[in-house]
């Protein structure tokens, strides 16, 4: 039956269904040093709690694809759409956001029974429906794997909350080394009109979200980009000169936050006689200033780069830049808890914040039904970030990806590019 | 001395020995049917996670016994006194209440084992302490019950704000019944100059808090007090009759927190096509309207008895009374998670709210010390409720008892007994 | 008609007549040395503009006397009862108190002309109208003359908030001595069963609000009163001595209040290199030591009497020593803008906090219909002042007076008595 | 030097003196009709006092232009600088924007005299300075112009709360016709790359804002605009099909503001049984189907657009439109406090949402000092509008204009004009 005898149609289930477990494995991986309470807690509403990021993505597959896809699918449980829907206003109402961490039940164990249901009816799934279903399978494991990049920086954000400085893993990192970073080289780009967005057919990344649709024309000036992130030795510096008390260096509205929230460095740094230290899931440590700057805003990368006498890339440069110059060492595969020091090269472990608002490229147009809220929705007053981050999953990042946050947000790792008009 | 082969010394030590277990295993009973998840969770300021109530006690054991008391005493955690101090300003900074819930770490299990850590040097020092340790014994295990109360109403609030109604423990009651409670009988108060406060050396209630004192003189009027609160059918006229949308009945801040609120009924209550369904630690029921009314607030109570044409009784009417009238029969031992069917008598199931603010009796002097925070400084803005609860434990209620909340305060098992002048 | 023509009733038909011009005109001279611009403003929802004050006052002799007592009176318009009610539920809906500085019309000139229309129609309505209706103008002025106190209460606040210190009128007062005030004298009380409450047919005080009936029977224990109230001289040692920054002083409301509006002294002080000056209605000046202590808060009054050892005395203490103990000497004629010098006696400048809860007498009963609004529906969660202050009108004072106000407000003239027990 | 004889600088001296007595005349013609109370109060945070407007304007001139360019300039009072700077960091501490509204004084009259005095030196600078100054005067009346524009929303804001609806003044227009506007007709647009901003030595436009610079290009797609706005009555059917009750038409924060907010049609439409009113600074009327849609969000905007299966135009489409396409019947001169009806043209009576984020142009640099803080600073997080209102003066709209404001607000005179895809 369905032919499942050829090799072609074989190895693609054989590949899917390989790929699902990796992906839905990595997740429980993420989430084994976690315990039951820290799985249940949410720090603000912006964050969710581990057993909701688990079911949640859970509910993803079940609702987007098994419901409509698997004939006699037994649902595991009607409530579950109540409590694991996150923003679809298409498939119904749901538990407030800022109310998840309310929710004791369903516990850690209920959202494992959860995943194995909804695994088991994957799997069989894969195995017999239609290579059409395979686009939507894929959907669904990129969807996790953004969900896994925030289940870290939301236990983070816990975690750096807590008096008793909670340690999610050890590092296995060798010692700090003396050796400074390189000083920032500026690769200047090629001016002229050049093609953005995602490429159908594009081998290296078989795979995109709308919000990269369509791929059309940008017009790039004479500019010159850095071949590496700020790092927090360059950033201390701009600390050191007042850059959190010097007005003119901020936008109006950053400044405002500056003094609203009594910001005076990044996310997770406090200072004391020793100097800068810092909150990490691997708990509290010197800051290194060979690692690039994190949990910035875009607020504080804007004035960083004010000070710098530079400016941020739009994502239009930082895209093109990205095509052109090389990737750089390869860092050891995400998701990680941290960022590795930096090196030269466009493929870094900290997201890079651009001057370009989060817009619908020309002509784009949202998927129909309840999937078409995945991005388009959230389409103003949010930046986009390029590139990836050390929480990233391996296999999940790519040049066209469009990444978005407020402009004060800074429990991502964020951090900061500079670009140079020439 | 240290006599311990004397008779009498060995009895109070054992007798000492046997009440700390006993109360100190209540709490674990109590907390038994929650999961970590469970007690990990705060769902408002005012409430605390379970995990935290158990902690939290036992941190008061720690900080006021053993450490002053036992020699050679290792602190379990010095991180924990930040944790678990909840509003001892003496005894230094703390965990900011609202936050609570933030706190994965330490979890349920760490918790298990400070309690095991605590009570076995309690133990130690329960038996060789001199006598004057033994009130403050008593005093940690008074303290003790009222987070055991405490435990199960803050419980009760989180998983009312559940949309899947979760279930402490299944109800063992038999069925409703048909038929109705009796009316109210009004019982004369003899008018005149009447002692009021704990009466030193008084053998049915050897211990009290320091706001039941000193005992003093007051003027009782001619009134009459009702053999029992109100019950849910009663309420429900009340309701009925307009009463949460007549602003002739509320006082000025209670008719703008109805209307903020938007209160319809009292907390927990949901009206549906059946009529009246409310959500209890055995989960949603039918109101039974022979069970007293309960979790409605003091604007509430106030305004009940202003549509029924009485007023509620001071708490020197009410102590007055109880020293006067009969207890009613038995209630089973406390603590239970849901109130009896109304019988009449003194001793109920619920608290019950006065008209009296909650002041310093005359020459009050709060203890000296950290201890002398545990009443005093909580003596405005709110008001005095007497008798008991279900959730009360056995043995923590006296007529003297003062318990206090401020007027808009729904979630602990407060309701209302009428008073009315003669 | 009417018989007019006896002396008796011409005579009290004169002094109503007498009377009701020049409370009236009391408040206009009160408002006299405002601009348009500054009986518009409203600096906090518990303040009203002048221009409010002004048409609120008149609106009240409307609703309550005029039109249901002067038969074919005419509105003035229709539209103020909607703008000019304050709290009379029963009266219909109404402009948000906290809204009223947003309503720039009707402006002055069109309240000064209500004032007239309503002024006309009230003379004509004490000529024709029974005796009945004499004590519902005399309420209409004792009405008036609380918020003339409020109009510079609130004039105050408003001025206050301004960077360029405006001056309502200029000080006419003596420069100032050296002279210290003397130290104060302790009053015994006699102990024992004492009546409290307004007495009819007192011929010092005809009229008495409701809150001050029924005069009944109060226990008074043994106790001394101070001979007059707390000096800026003595507050200044309170704070010098650390008194804001020493939680065991506090309770715990009135701590979080400290800390979370930063108070370090009364309400208008402010420290500078010279010490402490205190913005007023003449303007900024120095602290005069030998003033009474005003714009304290009911937290900073506990918190100066637990650590002067003392407490504040009740509001029956305070009643019966107003009757027992000397008013002291004649202080000029109210409303002024700003406390005279101390000297002794019951009777000053500054109102005084008790340690009294504002709670409806026994056997109280609020009057019927909406007039019953004025003051029964507050008697929850504020506390009592008694005496009166530098703005009180004359002859609006009366020993049995009950004032109240929350234990956070500052913005009335509100004082320091202290009592100890003996 | 300084040869005012000859007939060019005198020219230029000569029309520099009457363009500036021009405009600060317009504002107290503007002015004129709000009364003492009117100019004071303050109806929210991004509003101010007209008596603010007037000074501030003022003040504008004395800071930038007085002090540093006109010798022996007597400043009129310090204060002020503090008062009526409003959001100068570079300038020093200010008032805080939301409390403009609580401050009485200066009053009117105070502001009348600093604007003679103001104006009276500024006649003197241009008489004698030389004519660099005169670029400073130029920008200090578009400054006044932009506050004239604002004086006429904040006060139409401030009434529209009122019950009693106000009237600012009455309306001169003939009265409603039922001829109904004409519908749309698409203007296709030339694709290319075309110039965008402000092009030095326009002689139509002499002046622009630093944020039009510099002049660069941009990429203009396949797309057509329509060449009026969307009316009252297309709106209204926008209404009528439930686009404020589908998600599916509104971005995810324009969807949580409709519902936070409550929207349920532009600002200032009500509902009664006779179809929509709208409150108008003519006092409250019909609406009439005829006239552009006004008081929208962007968020509104942006959802109507949805609907009508069309989007908004870019900032670069619409004005390179504009360069092209005719600008339609004169309209009356502005300041007016309404829209006219519809007719066809880029030049209308309601500024127009676009698509564009406020982002600096390509090589953007602010002006040096305080006056760089005129613009830039506030690049984030507000969308650009086109075109003008009626409420915008005379003189001051240009095509490379580009106003600014964040997607909720509506209290400007914003409407839709949209652009399709082709
Ligand atoms: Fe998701
Ligand atoms: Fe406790
Ligand atoms: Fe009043
Ligand atoms: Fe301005």
């Amino acid at each position: 039956a369905r032919d499942a005898g050829t090799g072609a149609e074989a190895e693609w289930r054989g590949r899917l269904d390989t790929l699902y477990a990796r992906v839905r494995g990595d997740t429980e991986a993420l989430a084994a040093p976690l315990s039951a309470e820290d799985q249940t807690v949410q720090s603000m509403p912006d964050a969710s709690p581990t057993k909701w990021h688990r079911a949640h993505t859970t509910w993803f597959f079940e609702t987007f694809i098994l419901k409509p896809n698997l004939p006699g699918y037994q649902v595991f449980d009607e409530d579950f759409g109540y409590v694991f829907n996150s923003y679809y206003e298409a498939v119904g109402p749901r538990h407030p956001r800022p109310s998840r961490g309310l929710l004791s039940r369903p516990g850690v164990a209920a959202v494992t029974d959860y995943r194995a249901h909804v695994d088991l009816a994957m799997h069989a799934l894969i195995k017999v429906r239609e290579r059409d279903v395979a686009d939507l399978v894929i959907m669904g494991l990129h969807h996790e794997q953004q969900h896994q990049e925030l289940l870290l920086t939301d236990i983070k954000h816990a975690f750096s909350l807590s008096p008793i400085d909670p340690v999610y893993c050890e590092h296995e990192r060798a010692p700090e080394t003396t050796t400074p970073v390189a000083p920032v080289n500026w690769q200047p780009l090629e001016a002229g009109i050049h093609e953005i967005g995602w490429r159908e057919g594009d081998e290296a990344f078989p795979f995109c979200f709308d919000n990269e649709l369509p791929r059309h024309e940008a017009l790039i000036r004479k500019v010159a980009i850095a071949d590496r992130p700020v790092s927090n030795g360059e950033f201390m510096a701009f600390i050191e000169d007042g850059g959190y008390r010097r007005h003119e260096l901020w936008l109006s509205e950053g400044w405002a936050t500056v003094n609203r929230l009594g910001w005076e460095a990044p996310a997770y740094w406090r200072r004391d006689e020793d100097g800068w230290s810092v909150f990490t899931l691997h708990g509290r440590k010197r800051v290194d200033p060979n690692e690039p700057v994190c949990h910035v805003s875009w607020f504080e990368a804007a004035a960083y780069a004010q000070w710098a006498g530079h400016r941020l890339p739009s994502e239009f440069e930082w895209e093109f830049a990205a095509a052109c110059l090389p990737a750089g060492d390869a860092l050891p595969d995400g998701p990680r808890p941290h960022p590795e020091r930096l090196r030269p090269g466009m493929r870094q472990d900290v997201w890079e914040w651009t001057m370009s608002p989060y817009s619908p490229y020309p002509g784009y147009r949202a998927q129909d039904g309840a999937i078409g809220e995945y991005n388009g929705k959230f389409m103003i007053n949010q930046m986009v970030l390029r590139g990836r981050s050390c929480a990233t999953p391996a296999g999940h990042d790519r040049i066209s990806y469009r990444n978005f946050f407020p402009t004060d947000a800074r429990w991502q790792f964020s951090g900061i590019r500079l670009a140079t008009d020439l």
